[in-house]
C-alpha cells in the first residue's frame, strides 16, 4: 500500500507515517523557534538603523541596499538549496515591515 | 545637530554615522545569511512531510497543525521580543508557499 496510488495507508503503516509526521513537525518547530530569534534580533539592528537614519536626516528606503540584499540573497539561496524567488520575496515581505518601522521613527521626530 | 529637527547632519557627524550604519547591515546580513540556511533546512523537512502525506493520503493542509503553529509563535514571539503579529503573518506567508510544495508533490502522483 501507499505506492499504489490508492489514496491513502491504513493500520500500521498510517501508524509509522504519523509518527514520523510528529518527529518532522518537531524539527520544523525548533527551526522555527530559531527563526522567530534571530528576527527579533534582526529588527533590533533594523530599529537602531531607523533611529540612526532619523537622526542623520537620511531617508527610510535605500533602494540600492535593497537591490543588494536581493542580490546576495540569491548567492545565499543557491547555496544554501532555497528557492531563490521564494527568498527574495520573503526579503521583499521583511524588508516592507522594516521600512514602516522607519517611517513610524522618522513621523514621532 | 541631529537632535534639532532640522533634518540632517554633515561632516564628521554623518561620516560617523553611516560608519554606524555600515555596521548594522553586516549584522543584518549574517542574520539574513542565517534565517536563509535555516528555511533551507525546513524545506527539506516540509518536502518530507509533503511526500509522506502524499504516501499516506493525508491532505497537504492541515488547519489544527497550523493553529498549533500560530499559537506557538506568538508565545515565541512574545519571548523574544518580535512582533506577534508580524510572526504571524510570517508564518502564514512560509505555509502558503510549504503548501504549493505539497500540492504539487500530490499532484505528481
Amino acid at each position: 500500500m501507499g505506492a499504489d496510488g490508492a489514496g491513502g495507508v491504513g493500520g500500521a503503516e498510517l501508524e509509522a507515517a504519523l509518527a514520523r509526521l510528529a518527529e518532522l513537525r518537531a524539527s520544523i518547530d525548533n527551526v522555527d523557534a530559531a527563526v522567530v530569534f534571530l528576527l527579533a534580533e534582526r529588527f533590533k539592528f533594523t530599529q537602531q538603523v531607523g533611529h540612526l537614519k532619523a537622526d542623520a536626516g537620511l531617508p527610510p528606503a535605500d533602494l540600492e541596499r535593497e537591490a543588494e540584499q536581493i542580490a546576495r540573497l540569491h548567492r545565499l539561496a543557491d547555496e544554501s538549496g532555497l528557492d531563490p524567488v521564494f527568498a527574495e520575496k520573503l526579503l521583499g515581505f521583511i524588508i516592507a515591515e522594516v521600512i514602516r518601522h522607519h517611517e513610524a521613527i522618522a513621523d514621532s521626530r
